[in-house]
């Protein structure tokens, strides 16, 4: 079985700029990605729960699962994407079977 | 505080076949693992949105963290089963604790 | 674009539990943490099923991105918390885009 190394980012983002984000994604030219919707979580905004805010101060967990390439082009552009927003965003060496994929 | 080295999966998959996925994990030796149900994505198949769509579409994230070799024979097994279903799935390298527990 | 490394840790605990182990996360100088509420699992403790069990039996995913000293403090602190609880800990490394958030 052979393995292909890709790159894994993980966001973190409110769930206000979710769209935005993903659209990014989109247009860095990713073929897929994973969204976990309404996290809670502390992040350098102060505390967001999911059970006690509005869907405005909820979190978004993204998972994008990338070539090298389009991976460092959508952490590039999540940092303007973010600038005034609340966001973690993490870059990560993964590997996967089926190359044609991402 | 030792550490140990170990590989952790993360697999989309179809929620439509992530019971078999699960039955899969747990032959192939794994002592354990992390279901995230209703997430949704955008993968080989096309979007897939935990708002709009029924059961049948919806994805699952699955984690596992397991000893290398069981965490290769899963990949692979991995792959037989989602042959006919969108699924994403990545190895990386984790570290733990408790040695014992996987 | 300058990458800085950093740990990332990846908790899954008993709910019961969890408000303990943020405590902790908080108290080891983390400056942020993401919560994932009710996921499923199997770990050294049996099944635990999101759509079956009461609050008590339902499992909380943290994840945490830290510098390496505070989350080498979280894993071993985890380790006297989850003494008697079911509980995952692994740490794993990730690049990040803003040194200071961390």
């Amino acid at each position: 079985m052979k393995l292909y190394r890709k790159k894994r980012i993980e966001l973190v983002v409110e769930s206000a700029c979710a769209k935005a984000i993903i659209d990014m994604i989109d247009a860095a030219g990713a073929k897929g990605y994973t969204v976990v919707q309404d996290v809670a979580g502390k992040g350098n905004r102060g505390i967001r729960d999911a059970m006690h805010l509005t869907g405005l101060f909820r979190n978004t967990l993204i998972i994008v699962v990338a070539a090298e390439d389009i991976a460092l082009r959508i952490v590039e552009r999540s940092q303007t994407l973010l600038e005034n927003y609340a966001g973690i965003v993490t870059l990560s060496d993964v590997e996967v079977v089926r190359d044609e994929h991402f």
